[in-house]
């Protein structure tokens, strides 16, 4: 029962696909360790330049030979005012002081920039022979499938709703990933707005399910072998797994990150727009509960992101997690610290059994 | 594998429980056709007077000889001020003249009349025998579990997160219902806040697990075999579903209730305090809608919802949707207008079959 049509497709051993966590989560050797043993390492290039996702792949290519994939993030449209720039830059200064570290000028990414890196990234997918490539925050123009698809790159969407799913199978992609509203880190959500996007896997399987013939891969709080049988219960041929990668010995996530994690509980998530500008669930810190009442004042995506870009470093080499992005799914209690390996066998093991 | 304790401790065939949906859909057709096909039954006797829940458990108990239970609200303290009632009273006004009917003098519940209610709600549970009694809102006083308790009643927790679950198996009760952010109707928070209650259930059903030793029942978003076996993969022993058995053909909801769920797509409920002062998913509608600007003037459970009671049985009357309180979990794509028979015999013959 562990391989399907899916599994076919993507030329791995077990129905278990590593979340594209981005910004160095998902160094060579998880997304090398990953495809190794058995399931699908992915590299979350949503930050990374193409001279970066280049070297990735030809590293992991040095560490497996087995499947592996990327994920890129379609760019998105964005309008902001000088005035509200002021405000918002401002408002972070008081965060900078906390860290005690200088006002930098941050600038306003250009959108140009933003969509010719995102083309070279295709181009790259391509003349490394990636076989796999999903997306996220939208799906690519018909343009960039049929070019993917002529190369034989397998495609997977990412929706958060029927609607989405369905956009996605209409699209002619081969697989789509529905990410339920326990999912940690960033909403998928590109149709749908936030609120309607926060439908919890029990639901949004088997209604997705239901009304497309692609394979559905869940994503969202699925922690171990109980995560994968209940998912494939629900009608999902595969599931895709964050916080549970993301807290592996061979992952690049902050030590802090990593700890926080192990120590939270499962009500400590929240959702929240201050770090990135786009909704995205993480662990409450002071950060998120000192921007919730400056709601108004946060900048879209990726301006907010570039604009917060020095407190988070800066955090994370204080090893402050007060201003990190502590993204988690809702099941960290789940979450444990052992090798890629040890965390593949433990989830088939009990997915053999049952 | 749909025989455990639960099912033995509950006198079932099958661990299915009807959610104790309050409200008059609970008639004692629908729950006594529920205990008839091997499921339990619940009366949602929320909002039901001593003297209607005396009458309706001696009805069911003509219909069946099946187990069945009761499902109770714990008294809520509230405090409202004068100026307040006011505004509130005043913001409704205008719903009123939309449904074309006259302002009424809603007149505050006497926290001393809920608690009599309440207590005597326990005196008939206990002359009646009925052999199971769950509680939502809260948990019940030691005195009350030890007295129910004496008189060999099974006793069901509702809990929303892994800390509420661990308050019920303290306190000695036998089963908990752990509520999933996919639910419909009210939430069940009594310790964590509302924000920290919306678990989903692929996080919460196994971190709860984890953590209690009394059986595990899963609720929301659930309305086939394949929740039922989601579910039990999960780490539960049964499932309570609320909206799968609201739009069957016994179900007392009303009919525009039903339809505006078999119409509904996985995205279209949302969060309210506007009808009662709770927090609650349904449907969403105009008056959810206008209320959303009016946040901050919305009363106390359970004042807001003895406000609002003229104006929604006003639009249910005249078959308006628009001010009905629309309760709905997030699969309402999977809901069918079939009978309990039907419905339970479908959920069966797919988990005989996983």
């Amino acid at each position: 029962m562990l391989t399907n049509l899916l599994t076919n497709l993507l030329k791995i051993n077990y129905p278990i696909i590593q979340a594209p966590m981005a910004g160095g989560i998902t160094t060579s050797n998880l997304v090398a360790a990953v495809s190794n043993n058995g399931a699908l390492g992915m590299i979350g290039a949503g930050y990374l330049s193409p001279a970066q996702l280049q070297k990735q792949i030809r590293e992991i290519k040095e560490l497996t030979s087995n499947s592996f994939g990327v994920n890129l993030f379609v760019p998105n449209d964005f309008q902001v005012k000088e005035d509200e720039v002021d405000i918002a830059s401002n408002l972070l200064h008081q965060f900078r002081a906390q860290l005690n570290i200088e006002n930098d000028q941050s600038v306003i990414p250009e959108k140009d920039g933003a969509l010719k890196a995102y083309n070279e990234q295709i181009e790259i997918v391509i003349e490394e022979k990636v076989p796999i490539c999903s997306f996220t925050f939208g799906v690519p123009s018909i343009e960039i499938i049929s070019q993917l698809k002529q190369h034989g790159i397998i495609l997977i969407g990412t929706a958060t709703t029927v609607v989405e799913a369905m956009a996605i199978e209409e699209l002619g992609m081969d697989a789509v990933v529905v990410q339920g509203s326990e999912a940690g880190g960033h909403r998928g959500n590109f149709i749908s707005s936030h609120e309607e996007s926060l439908v919890g896997l029990m639901s949004l399987i088997p209604q997705v399910a239901d009304q497309v013939s692609i394979p559905v891969i869940a994503a969202g709080g699925i922690m171990d072998g109980r995560g994968l049988l209940a998912s494939i219960s629900l009608g999902a041929q595969a599931v895709q797994m964050g916080t549970a990668f993301l807290t592996c010995e061979e992952s690049g996530a902050h030590p802090v990150h990593k700890e926080a994690i192990l120590q939270a509980k499962d009500e400590d998530t929240i959702f929240t727009r201050a770090f990135s500008g786009k909704w995205a669930r993480g662990i409450q810190n002071k950060f998120i509960t000192e921007m919730q009442e400056h709601e108004a004042e946060i900048l879209p995506f990726p301006v907010q992101n570039t604009f917060t870009q020095s407190i988070r470093k800066a955090s994370s080499s204080q090893n402050n997690k007060d201003f990190m992005s502590l993204w988690s799914g809702q099941s960290p209690t789940l979450a444990k610290n052992e090798t890629v390996e040890m965390l593949i066998q433990r989830i088939i093991k009990h997915a053999e059994k049952g």
